[in-house]
């Protein structure tokens, strides 16, 4: 029976804390609660691709502008990216200030998740350089001055689970999420990084992707990955 | 009136969504919620001490660890950083994986925030420590080898609010927390990195810590901290 999330009939599910998932709202929170009960103590070990955005440069933008422009730019980078994962059924994981962690392949099942990350990044890249670009005008500024997002992807195992006592919040760790946490943050300003690993589960959109090599902090061996943009 | 956030008491404020706090359980979502109504649109510019801390070389301990491992070392910190922080009347406000971020003087406040922050600092260091170590004998390493943790500790202006429109939950932004996320990203095993202008509300707690300065990415000047050891 599906839950009603949305109208009066969502009221009497939410004695029970029933409601819509903040990660994403086309799910309800049983998605997260039933998975605390049911594993509480084990992890699931699952593939699943992830994906890390945020805005390049942010530090050294909010030491030289006002904190009610910081905060448009924060509100509309990740309003941008979340519809984005929303519209490829990821889910929003983490926003930590100027950046945020997406899931792709649970709670909601994707066969292509590498692609439907994929595509999502584009998307996000497309939004958020449409969005901050028009919010720099509105302020008087060169829309190529705008500030820029970087995003990585990567495919792998991960163990998704509750790794707090406390705090009933899930997320997914292991290697394969630092990996894509490591390859944004060597991603300029405008640029997509897809892992290997990811770029050979979506070979269609990879057309033209220049490849490119890193060594990132924590990971022993080089990290193959290609350099995707976004078509305004 | 004070509002029952354990016990059956509790159970009809839930049907409007007010439980505990998963940020501090001492708080209600009201504190949470209050200031979503009334400052939609505005956020609330304060003072206030941001802590980030976060297990160091984790990326590279998870690429040769198994997941099981991985996550019991996931919840002993996340577990631990959050009582110390509790402890003090900090609130949990972000936990990303290995890492978190906590908020002293918002939504509780407290006269000396950065004192209480430098001693949820300590805390922190010496539960993490101790758990750490515990956890590595249990699997019969030795204990000089467990995972150890940085902590960045720094007092600012920063802005508060919800920067999503989908997602209700607040944090702070600006130049501060990125300071304090960059201070603790070069906290070697075990470091306290207290700023300059921490320091200088806890003279009494910096006796003997050696002073540094750090070339910090996105920030122009050379950033003075102070180094702080717990004692085990």
């Amino acid at each position: 029976m599906p839950i009603p999330i949305r109208g009066p009939l969502a009221i009497p599910f939410r004695v029970f804390g029933i409601t819509r998932s903040k990660m994403n709202p086309n799910i309800c929170t049983i998605c997260e609660r039933s998975f605390r009960y049911v594993k509480k103590q084990q992890h699931i070990s699952t593939t699943a691709t992830i994906l890390f955005a945020d805005i390049r440069g942010y530090t050294n933008l909010s030491e030289r502008m006002d904190p009610i422009a910081m905060s448009e730019i924060v509100s509309v980078f990740q309003d941008q990216c979340a519809r984005a994962i929303w519209a490829r059924d990821g889910i929003v994981n983490k926003q930590m200030g100027d950046g945020l962690m997406a899931i792709f392949n649970f709670p909601i099942k994707i066969e292509r998740h590498a692609e439907a990350a994929v595509r999502a990044a584009l998307e996000i890249q497309r939004r958020c350089g449409a969005a901050l670009a028009e919010l720099a005008a509105s302020r008087g500024e060169a829309a190529a001055d705008a500030p820029r997002v970087g995003v990585g992807v990567h495919t792998g195992q991960v163990e998704i689970g509750e790794f707090s006592t406390f705090r009933s919040d899930f997320t997914a760790i292991g290697g394969a999420v630092n990996l894509a946490a490591r390859l944004e943050s060597q991603a300029a300003p405008g640029e997509i990084l897809v892992s290997a690993q990811t770029a050979e589960e979506t070979a269609d959109l990879m057309a033209g992707a220049a490849a490119r090599s890193f060594a990132l902090k924590g990971i022993e061996r080089p990290v193959a990955a290609r350099v995707l943009y976004a078509s305004r």
